[in-house]
């Protein structure tokens, strides 16, 4: 158990996850393109960034929901791993069947193909509207995490933000990042390629500035090896990793997820080093949704968080 | 229709999948090793090399029947998808789920995991061996294609073979093909890599006298670009095909042997060129159990099959 992240107070939290998947990883000792091969080992667990976000607060010890929309055989196998993992559902059915993603691991790189996902109703979309109401009137925290699936307005997100009366965390990319921030979320988290694609702008530290700008209370940017930076109107700051992780980089995001939402009663800098720290926990475990303890006790003393220049925020 | 192929007699050609497949195919724009795409079509299909064996015959105006072991939803979906392409199917419920496989389709390679398949029961394999005698007595051909699945012991086909009254093809490599070799089928086909896998030969000639010499009463080599072998009792030949194809040739083998099953009623010279014809005609399609008569009828006349020196066959 990670100690320091579990915070002063034990949290009810609601993950989102429209686009849940079956996350299927085949292990393939020598990937080579253009050829036929016979997997070592096939595993097979429900994914979509919200899920993993509720495994890494499960692995902290915090009650979870994990909500969304799964329809069709591939959705009854998502819902049963989900209840398998330990974590409690109130997921919504759709009329079309849920994603597959296939991940093919060799030689340490992970190769994946991602389904876009099934095209949602108008009447699943009120449904599961109608439904998110009082699960996230239950919540400390709301996590609205991953991709839209086809059908979706971009401003869903939006709406779910407008309909929630606690604190939200959103994590996607494109239009409907740009629609959700203006919906006034709590924290938005993207990466340095999904701030460049939304703002134009290459500096991440300004891309995320134009974030808060927009409506965002705080924009927590994962810039990978490179660490972390945060802009918020109490503060910006950057975090820096002490040192340079191998492994597969899935889920270091819905770790820092996890952490950001786990961690909302701590000061911004504590917030951010955990953030980080799980983060980098996460990148020796093959699957998204684990993270290493070891890695984060390591870690965590050696995080360093840096204090950005104030006078740009106001 | 490739009129040619239809040859005299209208037959019943029973085919036998035993590791059937789900195959999923995705086209993406560009694979690159390590990374994530977004595939811009998926197509699923019942596979495993009998169901395609059976696709191309149906195309070419052959009555079928597909059979083997299917289980779980996985089996279901396979059963739908052989219904919907016209064919008729016998297939036998097995307690595990039908495995899948997984091809990536990108710049014209196609890059596949394919899954080994669920453990097969002696009892599943006790109740289709009993169900088999009865297809078997009804068919003119039998043809046995493909890998065997997990649990089955190496002379399955074998065992097959031996309950067969009808003459019998045989596709597949290593240990099943040896041990099917010695229950005499009419013929087997293998390609040059199983060849030389089986027998320890460089030689594809040298290779297929020693399957022939091991209980086989024809051996067929389909050596790709460079055409394809045949070694018999009633003499040798080489045929060549006249252009180099590019395009998939995963379904090349499984059309090889759909003619080799309709061209039974035909001479050896005919026979091989109708199979080297109707091979060719699968490659420019993009998914293995499909021909395009266009290039059947193109490549036919061309064709040219040389008898080899005959005094080493006997």
């Amino acid at each position: 158990m990670l100690s320091g992240a579990r915070g002063a107070n034990h949290q009810h939290i609601l993950t989102v996850t429209l686009n849940a998947a079956l996350d299927v990883t085949y292990q393939v000792p020598s990937l080579r393109l253009g050829h036929s091969h016979r997997p070592t080992a096939t595993d097979m667990r429900a994914g979509g960034k919200g899920v993993n976000v509720a495994r890494v607060l499960h692995a902290l010890g915090h009650e979870t929901m994990v909500t969304g929309l799964v329809g069709g055989e591939t959705g009854n196998a998502i819902r049963a791993d989900v209840l398998v993992s330990g974590l409690r559902e109130a997921l919504f059915d759709m009329a079309g069947p849920s994603r597959r993603t296939v991940t093919i691991v060799s030689d340490g790189a992970a190769t994946a193909v991602n389904e876009p996902g099934p095209r949602v109703s108008i009447s699943d979309w009120a449904d599961f509207v109608g439904g998110y109401h009082a699960l996230a009137a239950r919540a400390s925290v709301v996590v609205l995490s991953g991709s839209l699936p086809p059908g979706l307005p971009d401003d869903a997100y939006a709406q779910l933000i407008r309909a929630t009366p606690t604190p939200v965390i959103l994590d996607t990319s494109g239009p409907p990042l740009l629609a959700g921030v203006a919906a006034r979320p709590s924290v938005v988290k993207p990466n340095a390629h999904e701030l460049i694609e939304a703002t134009g702008l290459d500096d991440p530290v300004a891309g995320a500035r134009a974030l808060l700008h927009r409506g965002a209370h705080a924009v927590v940017a994962s810039l990978g090896p490179d660490g972390m930076i945060a802009v918020s109107h109490e503060g910006s700051w950057r975090v820096r990793v002490p040192e340079e992780l191998r492994g597969n980089p899935t889920g270091a995001g819905d770790a820092c997820v996890a952490a950001l939402a786990a961690g909302r009663a701590l000061e911004w800098p504590d917030r951010l080093a955990e953030a980080v720290a799980i983060s980098a926990a996460a990148v020796p475990c093959p699957l998204a949704g684990d993270i290493d303890p070891d890695t984060y006790t390591r870690l965590r003393p050696a995080i360093t968080v840096e204090a950005l220049d104030a006078r740009a925020d106001r």
